[in-house]
């Protein structure tokens, strides 16, 4: 055991029923002071994650915005009576025997250790909804930074620092460690740490998994691993919008150079002249996007080392070949080769599509029951096949935790609506969101206070 | 894998979408038809199973009322709009980016395996909350029985047959399985099965989340392994109500031969006159209580093993010697001494228990924060010490999932706000309930539909 991270976890653990006795109030004042103190950072952090990552500086203030709005989101959330889920059950004197009262809530589950991902640097790193959602249910957070991007991650330690130093939380309400996979393993097998939240790779979040899965007390694990987000195209949208939805896929495939982890990867439609004519529009359309730097080395030597994979593939026929990494790409097949073969359906983390050619509408229902547990599936659709599309519903929701009509994947709503989760391996608890305020819901456990009135 | 468990499995997968499409109402009505399915059998039921389990026909009349009782709760439960806590966040088109209409509500996982307990043959094995709480939710059950009594799992399996056919929901609803570990492993890792309910022993549980964790696609197990519920006892609450106190604890000890799994396994108490008089008082009542036959040979057989140990370990004095399997059993210790050895802090199943003499109420504290995860825990107190009672609270919500005040923690409310389950090792998931109508939470998992406003 790393020596720091087991004085970090203690203290982590001392600082619990400190931090766990605040009031709404004060904890809430809390999550609002680190919103500002991120926003006090000013251009340095956005210029230093934009460094580390090759993140362009407009996404990164959109980002920074999404993540102090997330704290100020858990601060409304926490404010607001009822949020711990209160319920009575009153006595009953005269029941034999005698009905007593029952009072349920719900409290934290203590120390939490949340991994960053290299794809959004504020948003699900540091002060992402992990570390959001775990502060504002009272749990102390230990971080391991991801080390794409050190600098970013100690800046925003030193803005979570110096709120929990302005809002006199204990000392150990809040800490980072760097380091490699053997930190990762130190830190999840701590005795003190009682759940995990990380974004990342399957590798990753599996390896977690089943560490704190082998603990002598296991702890839950929320590892969001990404997916295909498989789409569906109907006939109806296809025919005379096949250039307009070309259009909308091509953004959505190559925003932030594909690394987003609702990145649509897979598109499904019958084979037939709409599907060429979308597909030319496809085409034309992501010759116009220039290669785009990827997060870091790792990713884009894996991006040109998976679509090469791809381009060799047996049954997969390259309609656009990568010009370089971070620069789209795509393949087409039929469903029966899709049904036939699980290595076409796995995730090629960049602007990479593979496009499956069906026969009959049937084959939407067999390629939709084949794939695995997904973050989203997305359906385009006429107004006229509607209840053809929707017939699709049951088996969609099986396999993927939303489903878009008539839009797109990337673009996350953080509200309370949302579910960002999915079966497995989109994520390792299908009973959770890792976006919007049932986020907090991962962190907290239910207790029932029995013959207390007062 | 067993051929019958291979194709239970598949049959309970390809019910699922059938099931799962039946509405809120079809649903609770197969429900209530189970429950009166369950009365239909009559005498044959109580009979069978006190055979079976030795346990008196009065006792298993209140378990089948509450067995019954637990399916129409969970029929009314999901008759109430808003049991899968459907919400709505409204399009607003004239924001920048557009926000989308969000619509999350929760859905069945998929099949439930179901692992009977042997000290409640109903309502918590074949048709207990874990079968009533997954049908509920609209998920497939596959029940292991418990081999202590599968005569009463037969008739209870008959019954709910007969309710599928009688509500015309699909034939894999439900199914019965006997065996050994190997079927309980066979069933745990198909993988058709999404979830586990399992009420048992610590190292059957422990076994079988492990195998769920190590699956290509992990599952959640819900294992309620029980726990040593721990009793404080406050100055004042002694001071003039020992023998009161005393015949109280007595009864919750003993009852049903101290096989329930929130039996009250340990008193802490200030080492006084009182509490001398207090065990004087209980020896005396304990003394009245005659040997019980306990569920079946093995727990027997463990009971006398374990009091054995007891009676020979060191820093544990024999109060009450049992005098058979099922006789009442006192072992006396002190706080220092029960901080040091984690072996007299186990549980021995069975009206057995250790009574902890302190020297301060802050060994209180200090006894509290060594015990490993409980269901319950309890404290008497009298009004004018209520402050210091409470503020033991905080450690002991940490500890449990349930706090008794001045009462007794066996008998367990079947309602909304009770929670049965607590941090490891009292069961294998902290942030659930195995009773009430929260115990549906979970076999859901919550879906978001994006842009469907219809």
């Amino acid at each position: 055991m790393n020596p720091q991270i087991n004085l970090l976890c203690d203290a982590a653990w001392a600082a619990f029923p400190v931090f766990q006795s605040k009031t709404n109030a004060e904890r809430a004042a809390f999550l609002d002071e680190i919103a500002s103190q991120i926003e006090k950072l000013g251009d340095e952090l956005l210029e230093t994650a934009s460094a580390e990552t090759n993140l362009p500086l407009p996404r990164l203030t959109g980002e920074r915005a999404r993540t102090c709005g997330q704290f100020r989101m858990f601060a409304n959330l926490i404010r607001t009576e009822g949020w711990n889920a209160e319920t009575i059950d009153p006595a009953d004197p005269t029941r034999t025997p005698p009905k007593p009262h029952l009072r349920r809530y719900l409290v934290p589950v203590g120390p939490v250790a949340v991994f960053g991902a290299s794809n959004f640097p504020l948003a699900y790193s540091v002060p992402g909804g992990d570390t959001a959602s775990a502060l504002a249910a009272g749990c102390p957070v230990v971080v391991k930074a991801h080390p794409a991007h050190p600098k970013t991650s100690e800046l925003c330690c030193a803005a979570i620092t110096r709120a929990v130093e302005a809002c006199e939380m204990p000392s150990g309400t809040f800490a980072l460690v760097h380091g490699g996979f053997e930190e990762g393993q130190d830190l999840v097998q701590h005795p003190h740490i009682r759940a995990v939240g990380f974004t990342g790779s399957h590798s990753g979040g599996r390896a977690l998994f089943g560490l704190a899965s082998r603990r002598e007390r296991p702890i839950p694990v929320y590892a969001e691993m990404g997916s295909v987000n498989p789409v569906f195209l109907f006939p109806g949208a296809l025919e005379g919008r096949a250039a307009e939805l070309a259009k909308g896929y091509a953004a959505s495939l190559t925003l932030g150079v594909g690394q987003f982890c609702t990145n649509p990867g897979i598109v499904v439609a019958l084979d037939s002249t709409d599907l060429d004519q979308f597909l030319l529009s496809l085409v034309a359309e992501l010759d116009t996007v220039p290669a785009g730097n990827m997060l870091h080395k790792g990713i884009a030597d894996r991006y040109v080392q998976d679509t090469a994979e791809f381009a060799a593939h047996a049954h997969l026929e390259t309609l656009l070949a990568p010009s370089a990494a971070g620069s789209p790409a795509l393949f087409g097949t039929t469903a029966a080769n899709f049904l036939a073969n699980p290595d076409i359906r796995q995730e090629v983390f960049g602007p990479a599509a593979v496009i499956v050619k069906c026969e009959s509408l049937q084959d939407f229902e067999a390629v939709a029951d084949v794939l695995e547990g997904q973050l989203t599936a997305s359906i385009h659709f006429d107004k006229n096949e509607e209840a053809k599309a929707l017939s699709l519903l049951p088996t969609l929701t099986r396999i993927a935790g939303r489903i878009v009509a008539n839009g797109w994947p990337t673009g996350v709503e953080v509200s309370p609506a949302m579910t960002h989760g999915g079966p497995y391996p989109a994520s390792t608890d299908t009973r959770t969101t890792s976006v919007g305020t049932h986020a907090i819901d991962r962190f907290l456990r239910p207790v029932t206070l029995q013959g207390m009135e007062s």
